[in-house]
């Protein structure tokens, strides 16, 4: 099996769909649990405007927080998602290491999410992505609804490898695609992660899958078979995403670690740390999250 | 993809683990719903000692009410799981058209299931399997805890593989591998059917998870993936095994018939049947019950 790199990005993707906004202290917490478990990139939130998304107007002070609290664990990156070059000015003011941002591939998504179509979101984001990058930052570009939207259904692969496209011809090779409704489906993971790498060989894919049907483990399981090397999750299962009508949760962090630990693959990570931070998530949230694990305990412990 | 053979087995393993014995009235209802769904086999009941499971206690009068109320469905074979050669006889009696017996690849299992080591215990079940066949059933032979075991935890491989040949020795080809402790990951899952097929060619695989780790449908796409064609299942995702310490629910049948119709197989099945034989159970036990596809709806229903 390929190396694999774990994505944590429940901080961002899952406290986004909360009701109330989790205190700032509450956030730290967590991110300091999750940095000393091993995983390799954690998204601790997103640069938009605090009126559209409550949960994440404090991204700022996490970073200069985390920062002042002394050197991070080793091989640990810290993410931010950015929607606009807005957004791109915070995250370099407070040293964002790696940033993430995409167009969807849906132009009914593109337009309720950004106001732009397709094509004119993509090259804003390339714009914005070059610019990043010539400012000595990570930037991992992605595709939205790439497997299926929750307005239009059905999104051609033609589309996805269109923009896929443009990404690689800009330069930009850590490229994500994002099942945002969870309409994923294996054997499709398999053929359009097969497609994207003939584009071109030498990129970093990443995915990024919600379990709304519950498939997100055996996409996951398709897309690391397809050389898929980088998977971004949600502790406990937390999120969905506010602009879809169905709102699956993502892919749960600890449950994806399990299976690959369970496969003998990334057992350096310290799964009961995470598993430590969706049962704390849970008892905060005080209700029953989606993971499975934390609930079971592991297959480690089982003795397998 | 290969032709897939849907075996819900709910009725069976699924309803032994609830607290509350169904009434027979309301078990016709969800057969004669499921009956005509489409799926393939239908385990109506098991042949075991009423004082031991007493939720199968009517197992025989289900059978006679079904026969007794005109030809069913075509396509539609009713099975049953026997343990011996005393359910054997009960299910002969009551015209089962096929047989499910097998024996646990854990020798720990095995004792606390049946008094009997591995080996004694699979040379009863042949036993009981020739004769079943011998007088014109259907039978299929299964090794549970196959994955794993949660008494014992490893199985090794090799334990399973011995099982399956002397099945095969005996003429014996239509196997079914049970993740009985929901243990199995993918890869294990492709790999082991790998081995079996190496066996013997010939044979009709089948494969019975569970989704104590959330692991059933991407294990489901590891097996259909390496040539097994049977897959059972059961709806809404009830069940688990009493024998084994952590009860994970069995993988889900609408899930997993939504899984293979989203990647264009078995769309003959009526899966909106399943879906409400699924919500029936789950207002009869007054509780949300595992599956996913009964509360989202379906990707076919989102445009997908």
């Amino acid at each position: 099996m390929t190396d694999i790199i774990i994505h944590e990005a429940g901080l961002r993707d899952g406290l986004q769909m909360e009701a109330a906004t989790v205190p700032t202290e509450r956030k730290l917490l967590w991110l300091r649990a999750l940095m000393n478990s091993g995983v390799d990139v954690i998204q601790v939130g997103s640069f938009v405007h605090p009126s559209k998304v409550p949960q994440m107007a404090d991204t700022d002070r996490l970073f200069a927080d985390l920062a002042a609290s002394g050197p991070k664990p080793a091989g640990v990156t810290l993410s931010a998602l950015v929607l606009n070059e807005k957004g791109l000015e915070r995250g370099l003011a407070c040293g964002v290491e790696m940033f993430c941002m995409g167009v969807s591939a849906s132009e009914t998504h593109s337009m309720k999410n950004t106001g732009m179509s397709v094509a004119e979101a993509t090259g804003r984001i390339i714009a914005t992505a070059l610019r990043a990058r010539s400012l000595g930052a990570r930037v991992q570009v992605s595709v939205q609804s790439a497997f299926g939207c929750g307005y239009e259904g059905e999104v051609p692969q033609e589309r996805v490898l269109a923009i896929v496209r443009r990404y690689c011809e800009a330069g930009l090779r850590d490229v994500s695609l994002a099942d945002t409704a969870g309409h994923a489906v294996p054997d499709r993971v398999e053929r359009m992660f097969h497609e994207v790498r003939a584009i071109d060989g030498e990129m970093t894919l990443a995915c990024h899958f919600h379990n709304t049907y519950g498939l997100a483990l055996a996409n996951a399981y398709a897309a690391v078979k397809s050389g898929v090397v980088s998977f971004e999750s949600s502790v406990a299962g937390l999120g969905g995403c506010p602009f879809t009508k169905i709102a699956g949760g993502n892919v749960c962090t600890e449950d994806l670690v399990h299976m690959f630990q369970a496969m003998g693959s990334r057992r350096d990570v310290d799964l009961e740390g995470i598993l430590g931070v969706a049962r704390d998530m849970a008892y905060y949230f005080g209700r029953e999250l989606p993971g499975m694990v934390h609930r079971t305990g592991t297959l480690m412990q089982a003795g397998a």
